[in-house]
């Protein structure tokens, strides 16, 4: 296993993909405040909203007033979705630099998801890419469904190597692999990434997991020994598909940076800011945290007087 | 990863190393049910108690009761937890066949998990030891803190390796190496599997992870690339060690067998029948099921007629 990565860039998208699938909503004020402490952490990437239809999505509602409001640390990147050039224009407008776009590996995913086939999820970004590439805004894509479909079930590799390289000839400069609904196991995962990296330079390429059946820590170790450097989590393992049974969503990032940081491999990121962002968030959402490490490292309770007298 | 054992046996521990660290304990038919459901899954060792002093663990002082009450399948081995002489002379009178000794590569936690030192511990084996060959029972070595220790830290993977190869020496025919409070990385677990398999065969090898960190199916990966063919799991991913801070307890054996069944493992156990027991279990405790597996697969819950109202 000699053959990791010296460092690992994580990007986290608790902010965005995280929040945008937690029942309770929180106020536009601990959303500016989550992504300020995120990238006081040394993460140096926080995906901050998403500039989609406030229709669709009113969760996000407050793209515009959120990105206003964090405090940008230089080196930091706060990328933003943007499903068309309408987005694009409201995330310009909004003074953004970084964006994101999204689509399927799947058929049946996309036109439920994102209401358009693959092609026509493709052709909606062309002109997105296009104007970004000569406002110098860079543009990472969103691949999802790599390894599962909660419609059509399995999905074909030579159908992610597809979208990845189209995704990459159209101008994003990095292309997050997303196994959506979390039914990956290490093998498939990692054949999946060769696959792709046969076609997408493997440092243009990110993995994105979700703990739905527990293998998302298994499935990274796997793409680390093929030599993926960039790895998506959301902080307090927030979000998850909602079309996905189980209440797991991303795998946390405190649970990545335990892991890389056990292993040697560098993020630059402080594990113990980040678990305490994590409770923190997990607090305001009024649950428990989904970080195995954000629970394990938690300050002890007070001792509760009732218990003591019971010995 | 070409390298993967064909089949790996699953030594379920959750009757025994799950229910003893559990707050709520169970009534001793649901412990019998539980063991028997757990054999009708297709597993082929499922621990079934502990005979320690009542006056330790009693949790565990129906021992005799739930090892009499199980209804024994042919080709199933249901070893029990033996501390001392005494312990072996009872659960040789309740008929037991096999059994399993427990000691730690800490001393601190050796000290105070089971008040004597790792070479006392090991000194007060020999005569169960013996006994135990002359008797024809089979006998399993645990080795605790294989990772780190709540009291001292660190662990010497020399110290591991110096008292799994004694056990063996000793008599035991497998060795289960556990990282009691789940503190343990991939890399680290496989320099330590390998460092003990320099010494006793891997044949004779077992790993146990917790999974409080969230890094038990990441080391266990890891452990298989090395060649690691038995693993310890608990259903519902019940207990942890009382010691260790955070929530978590073993790793659940429907996620181990959810990625061992994907990466083309056998493993001969029903995962679905698996789950179910798991959520079971869960409702007994009166508390969610510890396996991500188990959430994932759990039947749709009815609507909820408000939440229909509602849209």
């Amino acid at each position: 296993m000699s053959q990791f990565p010296a460092e690992v860039r994580i990007v986290e998208v608790g902010p965005r993909d995280g929040l945008q699938n937690e029942r309770s909503p929180i106020a536009t004020a601990d959303k500016i405040a989550l992504i300020d402490r995120l990238s006081e952490t040394g993460l140096r990437t926080v995906e901050a909203t998403s500039f989609v239809s406030p229709k669709w999505v009113p969760q996000l509602a407050d793209a515009a007033e959120v990105y206003a409001g964090i405090a940008r640390r230089p080196g930091v990147a706060y990328p933003v979705l943007v499903p068309n050039e309408q987005g694009y224009e409201r995330a310009r407008a909004a003074g953004v630099e970084e964006i994101a776009v999204f689509t399927a590996a799947s058929e049946a995913f996309a036109r439920r998801n994102i209401n358009a086939s693959i092609d026509e999820s493709l052709r909606r970004f062309a002109p997105v890419l296009e104007r970004a590439a000569g406002d110098g805004v860079r543009v990472r894509g969103y691949v999802s469904t790599v390894l599962g479909c909660p419609y059509q079930g399995a999905v074909a590799v030579a159908d992610v190597v597809r979208v990845a390289r189209r995704l990459h000839a159209l101008g994003c400069y990095e292309i997050s692999l997303g196994d959506t609904i979390g039914v990956g196991t290490p093998i498939k995962a990692r054949e999946m990434l060769r696959a792709v990296a046969g076609e997408v330079p493997m440092a243009a390429l990110a993995v994105h997991f979700h703990d739905t059946y527990g293998q998302a820590l298994a499935n990274l170790l796997a793409c680390l020994e093929e030599g993926v450097a960039v790895v998506d989590a959301a902080v307090a393992g927030t979000g998850g598909c909602p079309y996905a049974r189980g209440a797991s969503g991303n795998v946390a990032t405190e649970d990545v940076v335990y892991m890389l940081h056990g292993l040697g491999v560098r993020t630059g990121v402080d594990l113990d800011a980040l678990a305490g962002t994590g409770r923190w968030l997990a607090a305001l959402l009024g649950r428990e945290t989904g970080s195995r490490v954000g629970r394990a490292t938690a300050p002890a309770p007070a001792p509760d007087p009732a218990e003591a007298d019971a010995g």
